[in-house]
């Protein structure tokens, strides 16, 4: 390893230790073997680069109709492509955001105003727990065994002011079902507690495709969903974050929005209302083979290596988590950096109890099969000799 | 004024009196005339028309190369093109963001980890208030008059952890002088204050384009500034704001920027190169002139009314204050909206005394001069009638 390398991969380690996941990310944003972050990098689709390429004619149509009605199209096309169907758009309860961290830091904000403490999934992906954190929320783990398990503890439901819930969970892809939401909700509304839902993933699951909002609405419960198109096509980063409240929600969303911004870009709207009209047309189905054949590809890869396991099973989104026995995730990490391949270890996913994650290293999907094919060889080599 | 209209005028009056100015402009968007927001409207110049329609080919180049190579390209042609030489972009200081919004909620969550006081600029737009108050911290105004009078007073630099002002002002158009800026940071440097500037109108006045950033690290004072490019060009939203600081800053920004986000799109970033590179090339110079014709025409179309001015006589920026005479300025905008012409009311840019902003509207100019002289004609005849 070069000096330049070497002094790379020790800052490396210390972001390991001092730092988030996103910092990892960043590392590897410059590297052709880019395995780390969660966003959309495959190449376009046919049907996605015809999008791409009437961009001037979306321009054009972006600058002669209003906001308005493009963002309704969008938010029509993107909420029923993934089964939404009772989402509140006509009332002007949803509020299109930058990004979905963005929308998150805006319910964050809006949170803090009324609590001090929520319940969390765990593991998650660590911008949640710093966002909550970093407005001043204390954080109450909430394990996905528990979450999964039936009824909420009652005594977990009285101490905090929100769950919140990230289904698909990221990283470990599990879901939770009609049945379990339409339980949480019930809790959540006896105990008045805010339920919130980051579905950034759910395009990639169709066991997430049932109808939320239909749920939630019924329910009566208070509750906030975080939509985000982001996950699911390679539009280099254009994406909108859907903040969704109950009419009943009770706190300042709509306020500190407008103290952040006045609305996203009409061109992303129409661009996203053509990217879902053409996944509605056949190809959604097609990412989900497509994802489903890098997922594939990567455990044929790794097959035959004793103390590997790919622990979610049953997993379908856009990432994969690999247990890598008994060697340090960070180890392994670092060894890859200096191939130049970038995956995540998994110790900042367990935000309470970063232990939990030492011996796993998460792999983005949304990657062409060369690029899978390309680092999995790497890990492969790596492995054998660590 | 038929019963739909009505409703919504009431409902305008209520925001005016418990919103805030974004949600003015909110109700102002799906308007045809809607003078209400800062951000540019007016139609594509040719030059800007030849880059949007070779944005596939943009989408290519963005595919194909690294993101740090766009986004270092992107901050050395806008940078330079307004005067900022001395960006302190080698060394990773420069933080790309969804907008300048975002920077600010950024910075301000960063700040208030370290202090709970600062200085504001008064009046100034009031979602600065708004972020920087939303994240716990107590404001002390600091009048236009004293900002550039010369020193501060020492009991205000000593009551604070940071000053912010911004420059070109919005609305009033104020720009802090190189004298004035050199004065400021030695003071806040002798008191371990952060300077922070939002500069998003720079780009209208080259009185405001010499080297802010020389003179900031000749300084040695900790500091930060908020660059924006989403007020000079009419790009549907898409924009950069960029969070720059000192080395010495103290700060944890770049932990919460990793909160917030990745990065930002490498097609807007070279979208923001190919406009600013335009810019360097006469199409700055054709803004300027764009904006003083604007601003003549809006000034002739309501000459002769005895009792009107313009209270901003040397403004270069992209809106246009009018002081009404005796009217409340509330009442002339609730006329104009019967029209459906929007504009702004100017109480909360008044944002510690509102009653100071009472005979004050707020007309934005980056808007096409058909739009702008309809908009005069309907302001006009509604100032007769009031």
């Amino acid at each position: 390893m070069n000096s330049k390398l070497q002094s790379r991969v020790e800052k490396v380690g210390d972001a390991v230790a001092a730092g988030n996941l996103t910092q990892l990310e960043f590392l590897a944003l410059n590297s052709s073997l880019n395995l780390a972050d969660g966003h959309a990098r495959q190449e376009l689709t046919a049907g996605q680069a015809k999008i791409i390429a009437r961009l001037p004619d979306l321009w054009a149509e972006a600058q002669e109709r209003t906001v308005h009605e493009i963002e309704r199209e969008a938010q029509e096309s993107y909420f029923h492509l993934l089964g939404q169907h009772s989402y509140p758009g006509g009332d002007g309860r949803v509020l299109s955001c930058y990004s979905s961290s963005v929308a998150m830091e805006i319910y964050a904000r809006a949170l803090a105003t009324t609590t001090d403490a929520v319940a969390l999934v765990h593991p998650t992906f660590d911008n949640i727990p710093d966002i909550l954190t970093g407005v001043g929320l204390r954080l109450v783990p909430l394990e996905e065994d528990v979450l999964h398990g039936g009824d909420l503890p009652v005594g977990l439901l009285q101490s905090v002011g929100a769950v919140f819930v990230t289904t698909p969970n990221n990283p470990t892809g599990r879901v939770l079902s009609e049945e379990g939401l339409r339980g949480l909700a019930a809790q959540c509304a006896e105990h008045g507690v805010v339920l919130t839902l980051d579905t950034s993933f759910r395009g990639f699951d169709t066991d997430a495709h049932y109808d939320h909002y239909a749920v939630l609405e019924e329910s009566g419960c208070r509750w906030v969903v975080i939509e985000d198109t982001g996950k699911l096509w390679p539009t280099l980063e254009l994406k909108v974050g859907w903040l969704v409240r109950s009419a009943n929600v009770g706190l300042p969303i709509a306020k500190v929005y407008s103290d952040i911004l006045l609305g996203v870009s009409p061109l992303v709207l129409a661009m996203v209302r053509e990217l879902a009209e053409d996944a509605a047309d056949a190809g959604l189905a097609d990412l989900h083979d497509y994802i489903a054949e890098n997922r594939a590809l990567l455990r044929t890869e790794l097959a035959g290596l004793p103390d590997i396991r790919f622990v979610d099973e049953d997993t379908r989104v856009s990432v994969e988590r690999v247990h890598v026995g008994d060697r340090y995730a960070a180890d392994v990490w670092a060894r890859m950096c200096e191939h130049s391949v970038y995956v995540l270890p998994c110790q900042k996913f367990h935000w309470a109890r970063p232990a939990e994650g030492d011996r796993l290293l998460r792999i983005a999907l949304s990657r062409s099969p060369a690029a899978i094919a390309a680092a999995a060889r790497v890990l492969r080599s790596v492995l054998l000799d660590t």
